[in-house]
């Protein structure tokens, strides 16, 4: 296996050892997310490996994963940042990633968030619509300060992804056509306050074809041209994110052939490369660990009764998602003898983590690995059957420490006590 | 309409005037929750009334809506709790809820939480299996305090809702059969530090079809008739929740029918009833506000981008759910002309909070009303994408006052900076 493949692949390796896991457990109790950081590094230098050569700008997408310290280490890599609001932003400065590198996405930007992203001078805006481009034009104005902007095109190609996560067919809130990006691109270029510098597509999310990646960029470039044609200066092409990981045994994307297929469709344009991952760079990095509570057979159907839940990773439930579940004391696959459902305590059926998983025999107390769980893990928990959002661990050299601490019951009430 | 209907209706009535929400919308800015505490108290007294005349319990169940001054509005009508973590049953003691009308169930309790619940003398612990009634009792004998249970049986009944909160199907990870119950008691009757008190089933969320619930009521009766036949001292006989509302026109149960099916069931038996509401009291009491921020049409489809989002209110893309939304302005159906998908700036094609949605022609700025979003909203709120929870407020006899502050950007942030 290579190097690429084994960094890809859910499993136990690196800084993911079944006894530091079961360290970072004992320490720090459960439920709790774990990152591996060196990990992390070895995936943004592999996507920033691909591009050499070319000028490019790795921008971590921080929705993924926005604890600071994940942040901080991909600023100290030289990572840039797609955020998708003020908050996202604020996290990216604050972890020491430097404004000009900072994109600003997303269809909701409101007045004030945009005037902020102007004044602190990030790299540009991506405009996901005509009305949304007469705001930013306004806010400008009303600053004196210019705005550079990128238009997000909807190339209106199928990603085959998860129809949550696909976001560049036409029934998508995302972008705008071909036709209506030209009108916008032109109406920018001749607006006073506008900068039309930079071109963006983003198809989806997950995405482990390599097709419909390469037939959007052939779209945008073609739309490029015509724009250069034009004496619009685009100097950046934003090819967004949305490169899928393994979570079982699934084909991906090869970075090699991915950058390859980018850059010929790129051939004779000066333009620096944009993307924007995050699953990629994070979701193999983290592991969601979770101790076994309670076993319980309901006629024939064996259910593990976790301390993890829904509220901590909603992935499973949201998206149907699969993670691939293993037992720290016994981890591999091999001593796997019987089906179960990994369920939280929270009261829906709808609250699991893994249905007909392959496991060892259990015990209570056990600790359960939640492989695959370092994007859109921690970002999307809740207080949801009022339970406190767990802690988050980051290991890097062998060494652990904690990166986010366990919230506790005063946390939870504190906005609301004193209306009581 | 008579005043059941009107209540069980999605629709601005009671303190939920256009000109009311309108006002809060711009005092305490959107997205925003707004609960109509008056509205809560009538639904409250409702079922109350329904099983009056006899030994009733209704105990709240407070993952609906666990905003701490709803609860003590209905802690001032004499409401108990059903708590599913140890934080829920903290919140009912704060806000006024007496200890021994505290009920504590769900599936995945921890030691610390079964013996702060038995420490606290709470009513009783719903124990959903064997191996959590073991536990129940290891942690009594250390407390040297009896702990007071009802066994969560289930009748295996299809309670004919989504699959993801039906919870009386033998494929579910709650309760026990009524063979395994009946050694449960027989144990538990036997058993020095356990009180088998009360019995307990709670077949799923949202039922609209009284039928599954009459006959697992009269399962349950009739496993309640063995049982003290046993000399087994049963006292309460909880009937769980579920009773669905209307997000629409749909149909839904009578409360008079509701209690005269259970009653039934129930003649001969000299038994306390326990019904544990949730969604029944507060779904159509709260509504959730967003401002329209920009409209856009991709190819024949009409967007309308709001402020408000999946992290606000999930129930859309997590279960497909149904919100009736109107335009503050312009309320009335009559005037919608229409047809758009209301998204929220997150960057997810799930992000939505209705589809093909009838509405008036929208300005940026308009205000819509997202209908029955008092049950499982807020209490499922997230901070994905770095963006902060919204503000609650409470309107009572007119008057309306903030029950929950706006996060900001440094709440978001506070358990993890000093690891940066």
């Amino acid at each position: 296996m290579n190097n690429t493949e084994e960094l890809n692949t859910p499993q136990l390796s690196g800084n993911f050892k079944k006894e530091l896991l079961q360290e970072a457990a004992d320490r720090f109790n459960t439920p709790l997310y774990v990152y591996d950081l060196d990990r992390i590094q070895k995936r943004f230098n592999e996507l920033k490996q691909a591009f050499s050569g070319r000028k490019a700008l790795v921008c971590y997408a921080l929705k993924a994963n926005s604890n600071l310290s994940v942040i901080k280490k991909l600023a100290s890599l030289e990572s840039g940042a797609d955020c998708v609001s003020l908050g996202e932003i604020k996290r990216a400065i604050m972890a020491g990633i430097p404004k000009y590198k900072i994109i600003y996405s997303g269809v909701g930007k409101q007045d004030c968030e945009i005037k902020e992203a102007i004044k602190l001078g990030i790299l540009f805006i991506n405009v996901e619509g005509k009305e949304e481009m007469l705001r930013i034009e306004a806010c400008s104005k009303e600053l004196g300060i210019p705005a550079r902007v990128s238009i997000r095109v909807n190339p209106d190609i199928d990603p085959q992804t998860h129809p949550y996560i696909s976001t560049g067919l036409k029934e998508n809130k995302f972008g705008v056509s071909i036709e209506e990006a030209k009108g916008m691109y032109l109406y920018a270029h001749n607006a006073k306050f506008l900068e039309p510098i930079g071109i963006h597509f983003h198809i989806g999310s997950q995405i482990t074809k390599l097709k419909p990646i390469a037939e959007s960029a052939q779209k945008i470039a073609q739309l490029t041209r015509s724009l250069l044609a034009l004496k619009i200066g685009i100097k950046f092409f934003d090819i967004g994110g949305g490169i899928g990981i393994a979570y079982s045994k699934e084909n991906t994307i090869d970075l090699y052939d991915y950058a390859q297929a980018i850059l010929e469709e790129l051939r004779g344009l000066d333009v620096t490369i944009v993307c924007e991952p995050g699953r990629f760079i994070v979701g193999n990095s983290g592991v969601f660990l979770t101790k076994v509570l309670y076993q319980k057979e309901n006629q024939g159907k064996h259910f593990v009764i976790v301390d993890g839940a829904m509220n901590d990773l909603i992935r499973p439930s949201l998206y149907e998602a699969y993670h691939q579940i293993l037992s720290l004391k016994n981890p591999n696959a091999e001593s796997a003898s019987y089906q179960v459902d990994i369920v939280g305590p929270i009261c829906e059926s709808g609250d699991y983590l893994g249905k007909n998983i392959s496991l060892p025999l259990l015990e209570q107390g056990d600790i359960l690995a939640i492989l695959s769980a370092g994007a859109y893990g921690f970002s999307m928990a809740s207080n949801y059957n009022t339970r406190p959002r767990c802690a988050e661990v980051a290991i890097e050299g062998g060494e652990m420490r904690l990166v986010r601490k366990r919230e506790c019951f005063e946390d939870l009430i504190a906005l609301e006590k004193e209306y009581l």
